[in-house]
């Protein structure tokens, strides 16, 4: 049996109060004891001693095309059609194979677990791939090829697609840390046909539909020329929603009216503050989500689109993004977004009977935040320090299924000089295809 | 005479275009040649090979109040007046000191040179003991007394306040790093005697004069009530602009005849994003500041309404917000705002003519971003990594007058175990003032 405490200055299981001087102890993986130092019986369990630190779930990044990150401020600044027509379409048509996803998930898994991220629901092409670096890591996902009606890098035909995403399904269980959904694109870029397929595929084999809603002003403005409905109406009106796990990304542009059907249909909602700003999409209504009861976690969006994979800078700009558009310094307080980003997100996944707090018996996926950091002294309250001053070079440790996957700051799983050689075979790739 | 250079992957000169395996040579402190690998004569310098990085200017913090990183944390998601009325005053009428001071400066600084901060232009209390600090590290300031109605910690009545500021500016010559300006707190806490007076002062000694202009609607109101004029009207009829180079902190609610009178005067602007987001203050209509020729600057405020004095944070937040405030994701371009963090915060310091690019003849500071690290491979834009994806905690080295702050990531002024122990001193000071 693989036993062994970990000792933090505040520890947060979320589902409860902070716990001064807190420890946790982990057996085979999962959490065995939560309490304070002291109290807690160690019957000779080694321990870790991250002090001065707070101890907290691994945060959950609930929408991401992690192999974008080949494409990180390959263009910015841009008006949204020219930056997807003349760069990353271009770029994604010519480079996305099964060797650039394995090569971009390396480097992306590096840097999210370097940020205290522990899982992800993805969308994007060749997720067998995908999986393949997540087990190799140990690092949870959940992994969805993109089904559209256009030709796609891994598929030419909505009908291929489907037999794709068919044997990803069909091999769930075969892995430890990834489980595939189904990922339909987007409202505007699925025919009905399509969209009635993938939600039947999902609810078929239960597991999360994950799909962008109500992304732009202009997405909203061509479903309702098409359909007579807005986007969420639309979805409703198909009985997307039903018998399904549904996460809807962004869903910038809801009305009133549907947002109730979110919250009468228990959509879950992944919500990209720094995507939505910098592609000016706008700014999801999220007090609102949270007033009616709706399930929202914190999520990156694709490198191209932010630039980083960093939940902490999501937790902080959600926290103060919302403040000023709703001219209320009181809103997304920091410990209801200290929440968002780990059990909301792995309600968002599906995932919250295994992570997203610190329960005895849940996977022992957590982390831990150091203090000795000038910008993080001193301290009064960790839940502001977590959203308000702390960034993720503060994480030291970060362990998912009880193994160290960051320890006293260095991942575990990367060798000296990898992370430029990726970088640089990556950059290499995308050059030559713009050429 | 002490002469080395220093080699980046991209150097960026600020004024003029980024230079590609670019090489700085300093001497006795200030920039000697810029160019590039191999085409600059070396003279035997030592070399100093920072690569993979982006070699630029030290980042100017143009409005910061640094000793309140006392109070980070200590109160956040509060109603403004609650949060000073219950928090923040009675902290401050209990812990300010000239020690407490000391103490704050020196892990404010450690934190500022940490994320590649070299200038600031600050406002509080006490600053001849944050002067003696500043020199001792080497680290460039604007400081000034906060000239205000009201007794404060360091002076009860204002004529108090005048005699500070008036020793202050007399002892100007006496430093290396420091140079003591005028500042008055803002127009409804200031009598129109006091601002007079203030401004007489500045433009006597020819200093900057910083002040807090149009920071909320509620300032706007009172204003308009009190003098039947909104506050840069109000401000402009007094002749407050007159001959002197002013500093107008936040200025977030201006009407379009304000920002003429801005730009007529050549007032300068200290931008604070988080700040004015955190608060739920507005945002600062920056694009239109631009597009008149007013000089912008980025600032951090102080760190009780940030949480941190984080400038690449700032950065990210500046380019992100507007984008999205206007719907537009062509505004504020990585260029723009990376030039606003280094020439344009020189600007508004009144100090372009000695930092703010990398110009021969002006003083060495600068810093070097690793470019090693996870988030910031692969690389197509250095501009666009700065600020869309690079973190404080990137930067390795950093140059103030041509001596090294931090070299390969580590500060070179403090002692282990110094951060938290400054810290915890503060810490403990506070809690026992609000008790």
């Amino acid at each position: 049996m693989n036993r062994f405490a970990v000792r933090f200055t505040y520890l947060l299981p979320i589902e409860g109060e902070p716990i001064e001087d807190g420890v946790l102890v982990v057996e085979d993986g999962r959490i065995a004891a939560v309490g304070r130092w002291g109290e807690v019986a160690l019957d000779g369990a080694n321990v870790i001693d991250t002090r001065p630190s707070v101890g907290l779930p691994t945060l959950v990044n609930t929408h991401t095309h992690t192999a974008m990150v080949a494409y990180r401020g390959l263009a910015d600044d841009l008006p949204l059609f020219k930056w997807l027509e003349e760069y990353i379409w271009p770029a994604e048509g010519k480079t996305v194979s099964p060797e650039m996803v394995r090569l971009a998930y390396r480097l992306a898994v590096a840097e999210m677990v370097s940020g205290g991220t522990g899982a992800i629901n993805d969308m994007y092409f060749f997720q067998e791939a995908a999986a393949e670096v997540l087990e190799e890591i140990g690092f949870r996902g959940v992994l969805a090829e993109g089904l559209i009606d256009f030709p796609t890098p891994s598929f030419g035909k909505p009908e291929e697609g489907i037999r794709i995403a068919e044997r990803q399904l069909e091999s769930n269980g075969r892995y430890r840390y990834v489980r595939f959904g189904v990922a339909l694109h987007a409202p505007y870029s699925c025919s009905e046909a399509l969209l009635r397929r993938g939600h039947e595929l999902a609810k078929h084999h239960s597991v999360p539909l994950h799909m962008h809603v109500a992304e732009t002003e202009d997405e909203v403005r061509q479903i309702t020329e098409r359909y007579g409905k807005r986007p969420v109406e639309f979805l409703d009106s198909l009985g997307l929603f039903e018998g399904v796990h549904f996460i809807a990304a962004h869903s910038v542009h809801l009305s009133e009216g549907e947002m109730r059907i979110y919250a009468e249909r228990g959509v879950n909602v992944a919500h990209d503050p720094e995507s939505n700003m910098k592609l000016a999409s706008g700014v999801a209504p999220v007090p609102d989500y949270l007033r009616l009861g709706i399930t929202v976690g914190l999520a990156t969006d694709g490198a191209a689109s932010n630039n980083d994979l960093d939940m902490f800078s999501e937790m902080r700009t959600a926290a103060l993004l919302h403040k000023v558009v709703r001219m209320d310094p009181t809103v997304m307080d920091a410990r209801s977004v200290v929440e968002m980003a780990t059990l909301g997100g792995a309600k968002v996944l599906g995932l919250d009977s295994l992570i997203g707090s610190l329960r005895v018996g849940k996977r022992a996926d957590f982390i831990a935040v150091s203090l000795d950091r000038p910008h993080l002294q001193p301290i009064y309250d960790p839940y502001s320090h977590l959203v308000y001053a702390a960034k993720s070079s503060d994480v030291d440790w970060v362990f998912v299924d009880g193994r160290p996957l960051k320890r006293e700051g260095v991942l575990t799983f990367v060798e000296e000089g990898e992370i430029t050689e990726m970088g640089e075979r990556l950059r290499r790739m995308v050059l030559r295809a713009l050429r």
